[in-house]
């Protein structure tokens, strides 16, 4: 499996801090695709490339497991790593506290190509997916 | 000048709601949002049928002023009238408690044609808006 | 187990829509938010009364799976139902076409409660729930 | 008038961009507060510190005015500079592209002091804030 992670800090805002003085569950989904987005740059395949390219990958599932809350400018890490590209795109993550590397929340995502023109689900990645990642990312 | 207005209800969700209990001064841009497609779509030119036409509508402009904050919760109507269309698209707003009919928030909105294909900046209203204004709007 | 449902309409709105047409995945967090709202309203348990009854409840859980696009100004009903509540309260949700009842999404939350003056995490869930619960739900 | 200003560099989202391939207007909003938010840490009167003194300041006006649209990845310099602080708190701001310095966006936010235990509006500023304007950003 070729590694590709990204690491991406944000510091909490205050508009995702919610009545309870926590980020607001949903705002994670926002954090997670910082650090995805970060992974795709460094094999030149984030959103524009992939719009070149003929193919949207949309999410398709996305999972969320809370294990303590982010407060109001809490430094973050989010680490992304690439776990499947073959046949779907998954990441896993894990959010940290920046600062004591104590671990708030994990998670995964999985995409799907689409060709753009036909609308057809692909079963397979196309090979604009799987040449940058074996080639970015094994040695 | 012809007469175009709309209102909706919203509930102000959780998720809008922050760290003061109240709703976040961001989120009326929104609410704002959400009553002028609701006027638009009475003349045929929301954002797809704009699309259609040829040109993009952006905002540039945009005021709000914050008279009472809104509560979780809380039902508001948000009524939006057209005050300019012929050089460009002018929206005020005012957001009430539904119950009351005590005033929350007033504001406008500026959007002005630009044309998708040349990017250009339209200094007069273009027909597609002009036309639709007019015949729905005047007895 | 108690029947506890609940179903929200809300119609796709601009500023959800991403630039492949479609409503950004991280916005259905809100929509199932919206159901599980109305359905803890139902046995009188909303976000107030769990601040009144001295006990948060984070969500600590959250899934979702993608079938098929929302596109600007679809209607879609949002449909919550309780499935755990002794321990942990978990809602399942599916998201449809209003019109033509096709599955969109569905996904589920858990919730645990917390107590707010201790912080103390709760393996059991506390009477103020439970009581709700079945008094409302049960005949 | 004391000088008080901050910058912060942002990269536009992924999920902040819109159907027309740029960051949709009402995120402008939350790019101001990232700013403001930067300023008042610097006399230590950040949200946290605002609630500690007794008082709440919310928003009553902002005001944005669009001048280009800012694309996805695009980096960003918000600067925020204090314009009035002895009766009410108001914040200038401009974005620019952070490599040309060309102008995106320029606004204001006016926010008011609200007493958190009587609810009552301040028509001064609490010696609070003014205590700390003079001291860190007078020589």
């Amino acid at each position: 499996m070729p590694e590709l992670t990204a690491d991406v800090t944000i510091e909490v805002p205050f508009h995702d801090i919610d009545v309870m003085e926590v980020a607001w569950h949903g705002h994670f989904v926002k954090y997670f695709e910082l650090a995805r987005c970060a992974a795709l740059r460094k094999i030149g395949y984030d959103y524009p490339q992939m719009r070149d390219s003929g193919y949207a990958w949309p999410v398709v599932e996305c999972y969320l497991k809370y294990v303590r809350p982010a407060r109001y400018h809490q430094r973050l890490t989010v680490h992304a790593v690439l776990r499947e590209y073959e046949n779907r795109l998954r990441f896993d993550y894990e959010i940290r506290d920046a600062a004591s590397g104590e671990r708030l929340t994990k998670g995964y995502t999985v995409q799907v190509a689409v060709d753009i023109t036909s609308g057809e689900l692909q079963f397979v990645s196309p090979d604009c997916l799987i040449a940058r990642v074996e080639k970015t990312c094994t040695a």
